[in-house]
Parts: structure tokens; C-alpha cells; sequence
């Protein structure tokens, strides 16, 4: 959304009032799950008329895909010179995410959404891809140097690598303790080679 | 749920309307997600009364719990003599349930509802380590046999094993292709060392 410059726009659709609706929309999701979250709770929340709410979104499905993308913060892809202080960085910071952030709560309403709408399973897989960007990035090299476990598929690796943080926090409902980033990366990419 | 011998009891409060109506709520979670889940909805769908579901369930939660066990099927552990083998049998029978079953719709409902209830997070953690019983089982003695690779930790591995394929279909939202289940078992068992 951009405004035009010297324009005439009521605050009530501009960017604040957007990112307002948005926060709302990510406060409600992340109390309420997808049984509560409805274009009224979300405008009471952010203090706006349900009209409004309705002049940026026709329905829940597409203020939830703005909300989630707010959610994406691109993570720069370290370079260590080694590939498993890489990975651990990144698996640090994801598992951070999963630990002290709305996130994984966020992530369950999505999932469960994306499951009953395709054009939320579009997004979904679109947001997803984003996110595996720089871990595949930090694959892809290794591979390149020759730091990789010969067959070892970069695509394939990064499944391998994120999915069992996803499992632990969202399916089995069992801590993630500080060493197992270790563990994952030593069994995944087998030992050091490089 | 037991019945005493000879009691009069009316055909709604015995086994069979009970079953009717564990049917017909995962029948409304498959369809509506969990923003559909009312006490309401699943009585409509089973033919019931309201009042009937409220005599033997206080609320949706304790209904949708007894609902997900009822999808419980406990997986024979298979022993082939190559522990490869063994859990690409296990692999397959997970696979064709979340490709062919409501069970990945059934589950992305109850993870969004189990963040937001500890009740229901206590119950889905105890599902899934029945789930992973078997596939812990065929590691443990392939541990006691000597075909795990060393310092390979079976509770672990079934993370390893398991997570890619909640990870592709629940997050990724991609296809699962037939040969994934071999490059999984490859990469995380390793070569093949019996």
C-alpha cells in the first residue's frame, strides 16, 4: 500500500491505522486461535469500525495472510567458514522464535487455516519458502566448497535440519533442550568433514 | 465408557450414539476446522440433541479429546531383520495417513487448539508418544543388535525419522514423493551397517 504524496487520507486508512489492524490481528490470533478470530474481535481490538476493517480486507482469510506476512523477518546467512556454526546460528534463532514468541502459536492457527483454504496453503508454502532461504543459502555453499557429506540433497537438508524443532514444539509437546541443536546438526550432517 | 450388564439404559447414552457422535465431530473438524467446532454442529451432524452431548461431555475440548483418540489405530512393530526395512514400513503406513486420511486436517485442528488449552496439549503430547511407540520400539532393539550407527540415540531418531514428513505436509505444504521415505532413512540411519 503506498499513499500518495500531499493526499488527503483520512488516518483511519493509512499505514499507521494498517499496521494497527495488523498488530490486532496478530493479538487476537495469538489469544484466541482461529475460533476467536473474527473481523469484529480484530477491529474492537485495534480500536477501529468493522466498516473499515472491511474497506482493506474482504474477510478474515486475507487480513490473516497480511498479519502473517508481518510476521517475516528476513534472517541474515551467516558465514562462519563452517557449515555447522552456521546452521547452528540459524537453528539458535529459530528455535528462539519457537521458545519466546508468538510465533508457534501464530503458526498453528495458520496451519490449521491453510488446511480448509487453498489460497491460505498458497501463501502458507510461499511464507515457508521465504523462511528456509537462508538456511538453504548456507547449504547450497557448503556444497559447493565440498563441506557437504557427499549425496547429501542441500533441499532435502534443510527438512531435515528445521523439521524436527516444528515437531517438538508443535506435535509432541516436549522441551528443547539446549543441546539438541547439536545433536540434530551432528546427526544430520553427519561429523565435521571440512 | 462402561455399561453395566442389564441396565436400561436409553439407545442416546449408550455405545453406539456415543460412537455416532465422536463420528460426526470428526467429521465437523475434518470439514470446519476448528472455528466450526460447537457443541452445536456436532449434535446437528450426529442427530443428536444438544443436551444429550452436554450429559457426557462438559464441553467442546473434552469432546474433541475422546474424538482424536478414536483415531488411535496402535501400528504392529514390524520385524523384518533390517532395521531399514522396518521403519520404511512404518514410514509408508505414516505417509499413506497423511496422504489418504483426514488424520493431517484432524491434526493441524487439535495442535491450534491444544496452544491455547493445557488439558488438551497434556492429551496430544500422550497421542503422539503412543504414535512414535513403534517406530521407538524397532530402534531400541536395532540399537540392542548392533545395527544403529554408534552414538545414534533412538528418541532422537524418531524425531528424525518422523519430523519431515509432519514438516512437508502440515508446513511446507509439499508433495511427498515416493522416494523420500528411502532418502530420509539414508540420510538419518546412514550407510547401511548390518
Amino acid at each position: 500500500m503506498t499513499r500518495a504524496a500531499g493526499a488527503q487520507r483520512p488516518i483511519s486508512r493509512g499505514r499507521g491505522a494498517r499496521r494497527r489492524v495488523l498488530t490486532a490481528a496478530l493479538e487476537v490470533l495469538d489469544e484466541h486461535g482461529l475460533a476467536g478470530f473474527t473481523m469484529e474481535a480484530v477491529a474492537r481490538r485495534a480500536g477501529a469500525g468493522k466498516a473499515t476493517l472491511y474497506r482493506h480486507w474482504p474477510g478474515t482469510n486475507a487480513l490473516l495472510v497480511d498479519a502473517m506476512d508481518t510476521t517475516f523477518v528476513p534472517l541474515p546467512v551467516p558465514d562462519t567458514g563452517r557449515v555447522e556454526t552456521d546452521v547452528a546460528e540459524l537453528l539458535t534463532g529459530f528455535v528462539t522464535l519457537l521458545a519466546t514468541t508468538p510465533f508457534p502459536r501464530l503458526l498453528a492457527a495458520f496451519m490449521d487455516a491453510a488446511e480448509r483454504d487453498p489460497a491460505l496453503r498458497t501463501m502458507h508454502a510461499e511464507l515457508t519458502r521465504r523462511r528456509r532461504e537462508p538456511m538453504l543459502a548456507v547449504l547450497t555453499r557448503a556444497e559447493q566448497r565440498g563441506q557437504l557429506r557427499p549425496g547429501l540433497d542441500p533441499d532435502l537438508t534443510v527438512d531435515l535440519l528445521a523439521a524436527p524443532f516444528f515437531y517438538r514444539r508443535l506435535v509432541a509437546h516436549r522441551p528443547i533442550p539446549p543441546d539438541l541443536i547439536t545433536a540434530v546438526i551432528t546427526q544430520v550432517l553427519g561429523p565435521h568433514t571440512a
